[in-house]
């Protein structure tokens, strides 16, 4: 059942593989940023969550998206998405914070 | 309630500030990108979905997320947000593919 790909499409495919493994990296790098935060605010006595950062996030990217023709709504889901993956790993490593 | 950020907690956040940036910029790419396969799908009478694809990109991306440290759960999730959001646009458009 295998047919032969089209060198379009085929190339299409070579740049969505290009921009995945960009936004694995990107990914990997925003985890290790938030791991120390999670540790100074912990070091600190900082709560883990704070509400004006996470508005000022979402406004933030909301508007990047528009000026990226990305729908705002998307951006603000992934971003939701992504915070709460690093919940869940503070909540796992007992250190907090939802930066 | 405002409290000064401690600057060392201002510079991670302007840390993820700029990896969240690059992040909507890819992934604006990515849907232009897909946006194209679509079109190049309906076009040539090529189905929408390509199960063998799919199972090639999550392969990729569990590996490449275990080379960079990032949970290969995480990225596998990850990538079906994404390709649900591209399908979701596809059936909107009715250009079909979720590449």
């Amino acid at each position: 059942m295998t047919e032969p790909v089209p060198s379009q499409l085929q190339q299409y495919r070579r740049s969505i593989d290009n921009l995945d493994a960009a936004l694995i990296h990107i990914l990997a790098e925003r985890f290790k940023v938030t791991q120390q935060v999670g540790q100074l605010k912990a070091r600190i006595g900082l709560p883990p969550a704070d509400a004006g950062r996470e508005r000022e996030q979402i406004q933030r990217l909301r508007s990047l998206a528009e000026s990226s023709h990305l729908d705002p709504d998307f951006a603000e889901k992934l971003l939701n998405f992504i915070i709460n993956e690093v919940i869940r790993h503070h909540v796992a490593a007992s250190d907090g914070s939802g930066d």
